[in-house]
């Protein structure tokens, strides 16, 4: 297999039962199985997985720890002094004993996924307890270090309260122990949300948590609420927006304070049920999660006995494993369900791998999944071909997409089958690169049994030379080839069509308006223009990848100045599909702006050119609506082209099926952020974007705000019934979801621009944008981006 | 006059009648008051005016400009299409005629302040219009340029829908023109929003504004709001919290999308009569206010007829003072008030700055605002004594402070008095310097007619020549002279009283914990430390001078990883008095943390001193209150420590003057900032800091987070009442308020901790942080800054 193909690894997770503590010396010869640990590993191995998860630590660490950490009076006799005596002389010197340990040989930990002690406290409410759990924890990962262990598992934060320590303390950790993987083991959610509301206040420290379940979250008290009286009648059973994404916000508190660091990832624990809001779960693609917990509770039984699991499980898990996550089996062995014994868990995960679609996809050739394998949230820089002139592999990749040069063929055979009878038709094509629109133009000719004859231009001297091989090759008299650029070149009469190929993945990015205004002149004053018009599109986009990956090229103020081409994988669209609180805010992807060939009205010089570049000059203002809370780390940027008529080119996320399904030339543009930009759920963003241009450049900058929309004032008393229950631990949840609207989760209809005229209003240069007033009323502002790429100083290109 | 003492300037604002249009060609050889421009400026100057402020372009270009690039169907007979082609010819060459222009000549433009066409709509929502005027104020700012003029005056933004388009070419502008002062002249509130209701479209462009008004905000509509029924009955004349942030708000994006330029200032238009919120008014104290707009219009007649200002707007002049603005008067020579002619005007401006208690204080000698002349909001590195051994030339300085040893001498005279009688009482002074504590020892044992004996401990090896010199010269036998570090030093005897000023400004900062802790051995088990106890302090804090001031630094990233010693001037202090919504959040400035000496019942090893410095580890979580929306540029912190008994320092911005005044020794410590966060009105702002240790440095991580309270869910249906208007150009008020609780006005009752016993609980290092959950309850978190300073790589401090 190779590297391209997304691989899932099943890995288990053994439990302390499962390995006696290390308490005799290890052997001098060691031989294979010579210890209990490889034993068990061998095991594993031998019933097919791929990696074995062991805890570090065992009960006997732990029992000394927390009689010399936690204060309980008179444990054994032992004075409040002596245990402080005690700890201090650890603190000084935190060493293991050997009986503490479950792995103490290289070969015992070799491939090995650690689990590091899950009670700690790293946000425990006591200053004593957190420091103390600090020391305990840089203790195992350095220990873990010297065993040459590649990752370990972080015990959960649990507490929202001091979860600022948390990640102080982790970012510690990653500074200190240079090559490790930290995944932090979260769930999706608290499951204690789901329970009664009997407060269960935890010991300190919480009981240990067994492999296959999380009893450290199991045992927390539910959260405090406020709710309204009639909410608080409704069913503790259905958690708020705000307590499902508690842990969420809690893990993005944590890896900004690490500053994303790209050693720190998610090992998500499914043990609870898994919410049915799906955008609760789809901000989960746009993370870093390495591994998958997932122990046999969670499992169903079938109709013949055998483990499977619900279906928003399955789905959630076929659609993660484009992340290719190393999923941790826990308790499989332990004969939770009647039929199949432990290797149906592994069998039936490895057909959830086989069934993914994003798996099939990427298997499937023709499809965009497959032709774009190895190049996933890759950041390439948009090509730039006014500036450069193509090598011939790049125009041979691109000729290669079975969809594009279709759709030009089938606008050419419209236009000419549409055409007013006529002796000869003239097609110009401004930039034939190496001929496939001249081909397609020859080809529809004859479909449509038009008399059509083709000029070709073309500013790359190289590509010129291919031209002129496929002329005396191919096409012969019916072509005549004309080398230079379309804004200055000459042809020796006007042409009826101007067919051009200058699209880039945000429409106009690669100054089709610019070169096609210098080519209208080869345009006779009726004639048309494929395209005929095209759009830009924007959405607002998370993705701890991407962010990492901008980041990490070598010029970081100039690498978060410019659009890169990136097919998208682990990211997560913010946007809903509604309109919003008070319909301020557009669809999920919106229109940026609006470009149309050739131009009618516009002033021209005595050259037939524009005397600037005014007229492409472009800004617009869009407002979408956050539904689940998200950090922005970027615009996706799309584009959509009306070729002739009803045919089209799209990369609309929503709508590229529909114009050009399985098209490969274009993936997304993205736009970065140089910091990433918090959204609460039920946001407003307010994106900004200008087209500017001078007389040598064209650029883009961006911009965005935040809002949160205001509600209706409470009154002066607060509602009737108990007050807020507060217990003295720290909330698991941060606070129950603003209570605005909820947003819709009906799927906006679909706007076809092809069936639909497009109001021609669009197209004014001078209309009034109407709506900014009614954006602004009712929200108050709460953040906002630096204004991007300001002056062009980067992604410019020449003119 | 030094230029450490604040000096405002005093402008005229001349407007066009002044200044007949250039059409005459200069004169070939240039004498004084050859132009009216060179008449007008020398008459302004006759008349004691320091400045000069005058448009830079007449009506003619207006009418140019207008006809050229504001569609009007048929003006003067041009169709369409002849205006778009001259306007295009325009655009492509920007170029004035001569009598568009009040200035032509260097001499004229000499120390002019130029006022740009304050008609021109950079945020206009008509894309053209806006595209338009962008080019017209490069061409401005072009041309000014070249007449060597140092500050513009930038028409005001007027359309939050386009505020972000304002600033991008604000931005723009800055990079085209580089030396000049750019100003935005700006209202500290949109007037309109105490007009009655009636919306009065503006023309488009709006009308031109006479320099001693602004037409374009009296022209503005009135504001649409969203409000409940009762709220819409109140009389219209009360502005909300957001209508009066509104322009605060616009200046806020402007200076953000222009990265906070430092050549980007502020031109307060005080044509509005002021609000009586002190809180809006405060925030300009942290922003650059370059000039202040003062219409002879904003003027009442006193009792004699002679011109003064309203209460609040004198306070506030008085205030802003220490900026050191030029005042601009306009129309003062109009004749407006019936007593005292134009002089009248700037004689009463004059005596506003004298009776400033900012310029007042830097005229006293003994005061703090006198010593810290010159050092107003500059950046100092704290003092690290332990590392460092310091210059006579400091401890000289610090030995100057007039408060700080007489309150030692205080404290060591009442802890010598309450003594229980002895033949001889043994005081150590632990880091003698040059001596000062050693003598006030002597003296306050003179004083108490007691018989003491002073070990003086100094491992400064140049100070301790001094101290020698002192011993032979004036203390004799009574003292003894010690050379060596206070942790590892010893002493012949123990000492019943150990002194030391180990103190910075935020307590502990120059480890005055861990060298205690040494030096503790030193003295009795019954024993006393003065000090006796410490606490930090801090609150949050706005100022685009430090924020700038930060990253001036050669190396940013570091920079802000430090804190700094500074006298504060151009800050506000964002927090509130009151405890916000449902009591979460505490005072103005908050207690971090607390130190006590000596250690009653720490662990000590067989050497006397602590195994691990794990003891002196602090962490705080403060939530704040923020009533008014600002920018948070960083954390202010301060000290106070009790001496003995009820003695002590303090610089506590509120409790100093009670406990220590007049005290030089001690500026504030500020935590800077990597990026500002916004804060909305209503925010509350959570700030974790640690102080965090090892073997070898002591060092401060912090870390903040925004949140906004939720309400009390509205009702299902919108309340009864007409919709929310909403008209076509855009609002100049962002939205309403947040409807939450009003913050309190009234000053939280001062807690003098000299009073009041200190709760032991507060000192147990194991105490549990109750109220952690309720502070998360009933909030959406909004934002967060990264953590500061990980792992201590910067301001650590050796061991």
């Amino acid at each position: 297999m190779s590297s391209w193909d997304i691989t899932m690894a099943l890995a288990t997770s053994l439990s302390l039962d499962d390995l006696p503590a290390q308490s005799d010396p290890p052997s001098g010869d060691p031989s294979e199985f010579d210890t209990p640990v490889l034993a068990a590993v061998a095991a594993a191995r031998a019933r097919t997985y791929d990696a074995v998860c062991l805890p570090l630590t065992n009960t006997t660490w732990r029992d000394r720890w927390t009689r010399m950490c936690i204060l309980s009076g008179d444990r054994d006799g032992d004075t409040h002094a002596e245990a402080e005596a005690r700890a201090e002389a650890w603190r000084a010197n935190p060493v293991f004993e050997l009986e503490e340990l479950t792995m103490t040989r290289l070969d015992e930990a070799e491939g090995v996924i650690a689990m590091v002690s899950d009670w700690l406290e790293l946000d425990a409410s006591d200053d004593w307890v957190r420091h103390d759990s600090e020391i305990a924890l840089q203790q195992e990962l350095s220990y873990a270090s010297y065993l040459d262990v590649q990752t370990a598992v972080l015990p959960p934060p649990r507490n929202r309260g001091q979860i600022a320590s948390y990640g102080r303390a982790i970012n510690t950790c990653l500074a200190r122990t240079p090559y490790m993987q930290l995944s932090i083991r979260l769930p999706i959610y608290d499951p204690s949300i789901f329970q009664s509301d009997a407060a269960k206040p935890s010991a300190s420290p919480p009981p240990l948590a067994t492999p296959d379940s999380v009893a450290s979250f199991d045992s927390r008290p539910s959260t405090p609420e406020i709710r309204t009286p009639d909410l608080r009648n409704a069913p503790s059973t259905k958690a708020s927006e705000a307590e499902l994404n508690a842990t969420w916000e809690m893990w993005d508190i944590v890896r900004s304070i690490c500053a994303y660091n790209p050693r720190l990832t998610l090992t998500l624990d499914l043990t609870p049920p898994l919410p049915s809001v799906p955008g609760v779960l789809n901000r989960w693609a746009a993370e870093p999660i390495r591994h998958v917990f997932l122990p046999a509770s969670t499992f169903i039984a079938n109709g013949k006995g055998y483990p499977v699991l619900p279906k928003g499980s399955q789905t959630f898990i076929r659609d993660i494993m484009k992340h290719r996550p190393v999923v941790i089996l826990a308790g499989a062995a332990r004969g939770r369900h009647a039929r199949g014994g432990e290797a149906a868990y592994l069998q039936y995960v490895r057909h959830l791998e086989k069934t993914s679609a994003a798996v099939r996809q990427a298997a499937t050739a023709g499809t965009v999944e497959h032709f774009a394998r190895g190049y996933q949230d890759f950041l390439q820089a948009p090509l730039q071909p006014l500036m450069d002139n193509l090598q011939s592999v790049t125009y041979q990749t691109f000729e290669q997409d079975p969809v594009k040069y279709q759709k030009y063929e089938e606008a050419v055979f419209r236009a000419l089958a549409e055409w007013p009878p006529a002796e000869r038709i003239v097609i110009a094509v401004a930039g034939a690169g190496r001929g496939p629109l001249v081909a397609r133009c020859l080809a529809a000719a004859e479909r449509a049994q038009r008399s059509a004859f083709v000029y070709a231009l073309e500013k790359n001297p190289s590509a010129y030379v291919t031209l002129q091989r496929r002329k005396a090759a191919e096409w012969g008299a019916r072509v005549a080839l004309v080398f230079g650029d379309m804004r200055g070149a000459a042809l020796p009469e006007q042409a009826d069509i101007l067919v051009s190929e200058l699209l880039g993945s945000f429409g106009d990015n690669e100054l089709s308006p610019e070169c096609l205004d210098g080519a209208q002149r080869l345009l006779k004053p009726d004639g048309i223009s494929i395209p005929a018009s095209y759009s830009a599109y924007m959405a607002p986009l998370s993705s701890s990848k991407l962010y990492n990956e901008v980041r990490a090229g070598k010029d970081q103020e100039k690498a978060a100045e410019t659009p890169y081409v990136v097919m998208f994988q682990a990211v997560n669209l913010l946007s809903g599909h509604g309109g919003g609180t008070g319909g301020r805010c557009g669809p999920q992807v919106q229109e940026c702006w609006y470009f149309e060939h050739p131009r009618r009205d516009g002033v021209l010089g005595a050259d037939g050119v524009p005397p600037t570049n005014s007229h492409n000059t472009r800004s617009a203002q869009m407002t979408f609506h956050i539904p689940h809370a998200g950090v922005l780390h970027g615009l996706a940027g799309y584009f959509e082209a009306t070729l002739y008529g009803d045919v089209g080119l799209s990369i609309h996320p929503q709508r590229k099926d529909l114009v050009s399904k399985d098209m490969l030339s274009w993936f997304p543009i993205f736009f970065p952020l140089k910091e990433p930009l918090y959204l609460p759920s039920n946001a407003e963003l307010q994106v900004s974007i200008w087209r500017l241009t001078n007389a040598r450049q064209v650029w883009y900058e961006w911009y965005a705000e935040s809002f949160l929309p205001v509600l209706h004032p409470a009154p002066a008393q607060p509602p009737p019934g108990p007050a807020p229950r507060v217990d003295g631990r720290g909330s698991f949840v941060a606070a129950p979801a603003t209570p605005f609207a909820t947003p819709s989760p009906v799927v906006e209809a679909m706007d076809n621009p092809f069936l639909a005229d497009r109001p021609p209003a669009r197209l004014s240069p001078k209309r009034v944008e109407e709506d900014d007033a009614r954006r602004d009323a009712g929200v108050v502002k709460i953040g906002q981006t630096t204004l991007h790429n300001p002056g062009g100083r980067s992604s410019w290109i020449g003119l």
